[in-house]
């Protein structure tokens, strides 16, 4: 087939997908545009290597004795769209979570994996070191099936157990709390802000510069990341949740909730300055009290979104760029903690387009 | 845009895919036609539900009672091509692996997740329960990082640590051998037959009809899905580890081997003839003896294959439909345990493609 031919093809459906993606996403997922792409993988970035002291004797492998372990590698998996954008995206889970939290929603409908391929971005999934398919630990866990999804789900401000907040966006039927709840899958390891932010500083030193999203418990090693590695262009973290990083003397009082009390991180000012240099656009979601509450799931979301503001302000008085939007502000509500697979996710979704485009990150 | 030239482009250009899987398989990466999909995204299957006993109170959310645990599920990772064809297939990893089996290879080549789709296939890659992203156990698990991969490397047949054997279909350069060891993923609760059998079935009662590939350690209970679940429509298994299932009176003598001994399980005569149903595919690669060795990994393998044999003439003699292929003896050498990833994986997937041409599943 001549080379042209197949080129108007890509040009006229990825124009196809675009206008999709902007006029008619997820009404009906027979009529949506098929995804082009040029190519999909996985690999592991990272890591270390453990070995047994002796020999390997091949007539006796369950011993030890010398064989080695690699483990603490994280795990991606990456879609680059034909026509791609300058930079790829790449979506980091937090806590309890893994490289689902990006993929279809627990309501059925597309999340930001796929509404970013449509919008031309190649887009990495990563799962942490010590998490999901990165599973093997340097060092050991023990896991227990303990009951605590109602902690969650007050957590991630769906509502207050058994209730739903009033408007919150989050479909209520039962099949949708139970593909909620089972996207969570345990730490095989302890989780550890270097290890995780050295496997994440690993991807983007395999595949170059890119644009971070943090989720949640994602959100302080994602700092931690673009200090470590300048190929991180640009961070959108949705509802950092703590380990807000200073500088030394700049470190703001802890703040005290209902649920524990947030304190700031302090880092030698030379790292500090880091994240100045690039554009941070941070999220909050809805139903977060502007004053104290005895509930605790509640309370420590007002407790990092106070910390949250503070840096922010820290980061732009020495010249940064961070934005803050919490979402009621600009009428936007009802968004649980997971403003990327909420109903309105393509809301969100277009904010952050906005901001990409804004930055000249696109 | 008017459909029908959508829908030509489509035509081209899955024409064009087709075409490339054919002839220009990842001889170059630039050159390899895009994927179109129709769709792609995730979901839980299955599972269980355990409740704490008592009344949640949400001001003391670190206390059990009245919480639920969702475990025991298993997740799927599912896209879709255009004009995909019949049936989707189900590829199911072994012990100590998970969905990652069957993408990238680890020499960075596509593998049966990418190679199926450019064939027109929908492909959904499998997190068994207890693994991976499926990692939410209703049991306990102590995970340890013991040193074993030697023992691996020996057992998946790359060679004798440390050397290759002769001609493997495995690439020798050591980020190749880094990829390998970091794609495996430790179980986070026993592993257990009939959990795992039922999240693969739940995923099929989810989907349809579709074919099951198996690995290694899922042939067994991919026998016992099969078992379980109409919808499976044909298995291609890749090395079958154990658990080859006999009728009642027809379990053949047991196989001694240096690494263990292999039997035959037992079901009743009526789910063993669901078996008998359908066409079943079954591969084995290079480098088993024919005559009892000392070294384990591979007497282990010459056991295996010995039983694989007793079993497929049991279900042929039942009126089955069960082909098993020796790799070495189509004159097809050097594939180690994992004949989906190995070098020549495009040859395998040729007579996986003839398999259910032959079969009408296409």
């Amino acid at each position: 087939m001549p080379s042209p031919v197949k080129q108007l093809c890509s040009l006229v459906l990825a124009t196809t997908a675009l206008l999709a993606g902007i006029n008619a996403f997820a009404t009906d997922r027979g009529k949506l545009a098929p995804l082009m792409l040029q190519e999909q993988g996985s690999f592991a970035a990272g890591g270390n290597v453990a070995s047994a002291p002796g020999i390997f004797d091949p007539r006796k492998p369950m011993e030890p004795a010398g064989q080695t372990y690699h483990g603490d590698h994280a795990y991606a998996f990456y879609q680059i769209p034909v026509d791609a954008r300058k930079y790829p995206i790449i979506m980091w889970h937090g806590a309890g979570q893994f490289s689902k939290t990006w993929e279809t929603t627990a309501d059925g409908r597309e999340g930001f994996q796929t509404l970013f391929l449509r919008r031309q971005y190649g887009v990495y999934l990563i799962d942490q070191p010590r998490r999901g398919g990165a599973g093997r630990s340097m060092l050991e866990a023990s896991l227990k099936p303990a009951p605590d999804e109602q902690l969650w789900f007050n957590q991630f401000r769906i509502g207050l157990w058994p209730n739903y907040f009033k408007g919150v966006q989050f479909a209520q039927d039962p099949q949708t709390l139970n593909q909620f709840f089972r996207a969570m899958t345990p730490n095989t390891g302890p989780f550890d802000m270097d290890v995780v932010s050295d496997g994440v500083s690993a991807v983007f030193d395999r595949i170059g510069p890119g644009i971070l999203f943090t989720h949640s418990q994602g959100g302080g090693p994602g700092w931690l990341t673009a200090i470590k590695n300048d190929k991180v262009k640009a961070i959108v973290a949705f509802e950092p949740g703590s380990s807000f990083v200073f500088p030394q003397g700049e470190v703001p009082a802890p703040i005290p909730s209902a649920f524990d009390t947030v304190q700031g991180a302090v880092v030698p000012m030379s790292q500090f300055m880091a994240l100045t240099r690039i554009p941070i656009l941070v999220f909050y979601g809805d139903n977060i009290p502007d004053q104290p509450t005895d509930f605790p799931a509640q309370d420590s979301w007002r407790a990092r979104l106070q910390m949250a503001r503070l840096w922010r302000d820290a980061v732009n008085q020495h010249g940064g760029n961070v934005s803050l939007v919490h979402l009621p502000e600009i009428g936007i509500r009802g968004n649980t903690h997971f403003p990327m697979s909420d109903r309105n996710n393509i809301q969100i979704a277009d904010l952050v387009s906005r901001f990409l485009a804004e930055k000249q990150l696109d």
